[in-house]
């Protein structure tokens, strides 16, 4: 008994902000139980991962352990946490737990992958108990900005883990439920012995502000504004969809939800019972026989995203309706780091089109889901645990939260994806790493981001790419001349020759001086055409493009 | 003479912050005599532009009307304003004038596309004029984040223009002439008639702060530090840069540029008399050999440029240098929107290193080079125009800066890239469209933004590329089989076969189906082979790549 440990693995979220996939152990070491907390997406950018679909985190070392894993449990329905569990079920096939709302997100993401979605139950909230293995799990309520964000009570026999997930502090969140403080030193009251708490906001020095504070400022914006109203939130945030929507309402207009997800989003709402007293709609179609200063639109597409319903907007009219001189467009929302060009992309369209965009420069219209630095000592100080283990959040955010916890007289140990710490003593121990990554899902493929195959794509990108093709005779000889294709670069040279024919004169040159022991060498012929090629293309036009090459031969 | 005309046009920088082209011209329509203030670059980025080395504005309308050219003015060194000038020059070919700093940079311009830097005059401030053709211009002293920029003057038959150039309302900017209001006022005196005027920072509500107030807090921030200091800024940002090298001498350690960027403006700021009490510093090849707790380093990419200093240090050690737990690094800087991706890498990586970073959240280490809402009314106030024409800014900047204007009581007109005022009357009124856009400058070449380059090269990093080749023979008939290479596409479909293979399957059945018409039709045969590969791909794998065919005919 005295062998056996309590591990802790991120397999993702503990170096970003996106993908998380967190792994406890308890047992005999390597021979460990394990349950998986969450399995989510993050998205990819033209920067690193062009033309992907989906990233979630590698997880081969958990798919090796699968007869070990006991569970997976789902702590809400954010992306970042559930998006993956459909591609990552049919590889690991353990039960799947989570909430009744995030349970219909959950299906969803199996049904999607041709997955039974009967593999997932529908829980209970604390103090109900899931027994897994030698893990004892509970969902605690907690306030964050989607309903029923739970963190989870897990009980072992080396002591009590609180794996907060996402939260914040909110005893009015309007939808789902509040934080209760009652009930969370109820948990504690045993003693904790771990906090697996959510960094992300650890570099935000004001407390938290409540959901329930942005109503009144919302519904004055939309009271004053003389033409058609247009706002975007995360649509999963139905709390502030609704704010939104009973803004619109008490200023005397008809609301209209445009975008699949928001719209989905509430009917999961109202399905599975969290959300009770949303205003009625209209539907879209409806909606541009409407005079337009009686008009509210509620939309997707606060990040930019290209083909949610803001961008559509953007670009001109959608499902009938069109943006002009005058109207409002409110951002009720932040802008994500990296996603600022595509917002700013948005927000000029809308200038040109003559529309006032507001948005949330002076913190009027938008708060955050996540706890903030006096919010996560006010956890810290309450929980009281033995050990916090920061997580959710970028290496800046995880190490400052290990200097919080430091300042807040707790123990704390930072742990990046595949830092797999020991929790069985009195601080964290590392006990070892795991090789982590992410996984590409590129159309309907897996692939590791390190495969070669997206890092070829971006080469192309940069540089461009060059088809040689070149026919050898039953001698071995060229017969004609070698052909060049260009995609992605300039037709001529400075000076106004077309760079494909300089290059094939310069690969005829070549060949016309080849030996035949070069000839016959399929490999290094193809080198030395693509290398030549590369070369020539670089002195003629500063590029050096990839190229591939394909000899024919006759014989 | 009653039939002449006043016109501005932006050809760039009136729709985006980058870029600057603004020509004026006066004279019987269509007779305009022209001359063009700035021209400047943009940076490309992988969402748009990847690959391309700079962009700057389509000139083709100017060079079209080159004869008419008197003449190029050049405000500043920043490169948005004057970075395009060797590669403009050899299209537009008009005498340019700058002050001496900024003359050093257009010079290196020049040489750098093999133009002459003898075109290239020399130009002491206001009251010195410089005639050109109707106009006759003055640089006029204003204070911005680099030395000797200069706001244009421009008198003509129809009255005066002042052209702000990138400007703010500094009385101590420590490095280059402070705003000198009794300067200001003895140009507004005679009356003027437009002001086209910088809009960057019309959304930033408060007046804006003094270089000088920045010293303090960054001395004390240096002194604090028990380890290793490294502060970036923008290289041209030479006060900001003598500021930090102060702080470091000043808490004894030994100074240290590093990025060629920053060591050239260092130089030129000697070299043109605008600079001359800048600290003592140590070659990069010393700094190595000092007491890390003695070093400070002064280095760039603050914009998280992956070739710059701060970038190389990120990854580890650079010129024998090399960060580790306890040091400092500070960003005296903010990011440009866009920049973000790319500046978190940096500070994750930092974070990686067990450095700690400190950015400008807290508004102590950093002062903008633009004029704040408050200094722009200041300046409308101050030159009391006839009319404004708001400039250097996105849609919405200048949108906002019209509102402003209005404000003010001052008329206005929005006229981004391409639309032609006629400034004669009393108020601006659009005198015509012109077509505008992009040049990249891709390797050696210069080509359109649409002309189609870089929208293969980003369908190829969306999608992929495949090569099809083909031989038939003197009958028309395929000889062997079709020939598929792949490029940034998985190798295998679900289920595990290879993808090439399955490819060259379906197109081998599809032309063991062929009839002699398709055969022998080049166009139809290399058409139909690429729909089906690319349907055959997206039906495989769910991507649909870019194809090309190389069909080769023996006959």
């Amino acid at each position: 008994m005295s062998s056996e440990r309590l591990i802790y693995l991120a397999l993702g979220g503990a170096g970003e902000i996106g993908m998380n996939a967190y792994v406890y152990g308890y047992g005999v070491p390597g021979k460990e139980r394990l349950i998986l907390v969450d399995i989510g997406v993050t998205f990819p950018n033209m920067d690193s991962s062009p033309g992907v679909d989906l990233i979630y985190a590698d997880i081969a070392w958990l798919e090796e352990r699968r007869d070990r894993l006991e569970a997976i449990f789902i702590t809400h329905a954010h992306e970042d946490h559930v998006g993956a569990l459909g591609l990552a079920w049919q590889r690991l096939r353990a039960p799947v737990y989570a909430r009744p709302f995030t349970a219909l997100h959950a299906c969803r993401k199996m049904e999607e992958r041709g997955q039974d979605p009967a593999m997932i139950t529908v829980v209970e909230p604390w103090p109900h108990r899931i027994e897994a293995g030698p893990f004892t799990v509970s969902f605690l309520p907690v306030s964050h900005s989607i309903p029923e964000s739970s963190s989870m009570v897990i009980d072992t026999p080396a002591g009590r883990i609180v794996h907060t997930g996402d939260f914040k502090l909110d005893p009015t969140p309007l939808v789902g439920e509040p934080f209760d403080r009652a009930l969370w030193e109820e948990v504690a009251k045993p003693g904790v012995k771990v906090l697996a708490c959510d960094s992300t906001n650890v570099f935000s020095p004001h407390p938290g502000r409540s959901e329930a504070t942005l109503g009144p400022a919302i519904r004055q914006l939309v009271e004053r504004a003389p033409r058609m109203v247009v706002a975007t939130t995360f649509a999963s945030n139905i709390a502030r969809v609704r704010t939104l929507a009973i803004a619109g309402r008490e200023a005397g207009r008809s609301v209209c939800l445009m975008g699949r997800a928001m719209r989905r989003m509430i009917e999961a709402g109202v399905e599975s019972g969290v959300l009770t007293d949303f205003p009625p709609t209209v539907p879209p179609e409806m909606a541009a026989g409407i005079p337009r200063e009686n008009l509210m639109l509620v939309v997707t597409g606060s990040q930019g995203e290209r083909r949610a319903a803001s961008a559509q907007l953007s670009r001109g009219k959608y499902l009938g309706l069109e943006l002009k001189e005058g109207d409002l467009f409110l951002f009720s929302s932040k802008t994500i780091p990296g996603n600022e060009r595509d917002v700013l992309r948005i927000v000029n369209s809308f200038s040109e089109m003559g529309v006032d965009v507001v948005d949330d420069g002076a913190d009027l219209y938008h708060v955050s889901g996540h706890a903030n630095r006096p919010d996560l000592s006010t956890i810290h100080k309450l929980m009281a645990p033995q050990m916090v283990v920061p997580m959710h959040g970028e290496h800046r955010h995880l190490r400052e939260h290990v200097k919080l916890a430091a300042e807040n007289g707790l123990a704390a140990a930072l742990a990046p994806n595949g830092t797999m710490l020991d929790l069985t003593g009195a601080v964290p121990v590392v006990a070892g790493h795991v090789e982590t990554g992410r996984t590409y899902l590129d159309g309907k493929v897996q692939i590791g981001a390190l495969d070669g195959v997206v890092r070829d794509r971006i080469r192309m990108a940069l540089n461009g790419h060059v088809t040689v093709t070149l026919i050898l005779d039953e001698d071995d000889t060229p017969l004609g001349e070698p052909w060049v294709e260009l995609s992605g670069l300039p037709e001529t040279v400075p000076g106004g020759a077309p760079l494909s024919g300089v290059l094939e004169q310069a690969l005829e040159r070549f060949l016309a001086r080849a030996d035949d022991r070069l000839l016959t060498d399929e490999d290094l012929l193809e080198k030395d055409l693509r290398i030549l090629a590369r070369r020539t293309t670089e002195n003629e036009i500063g590029k050096r493009p990839e190229v591939t090459v394909v000899i024919s031969r006759l014989s």
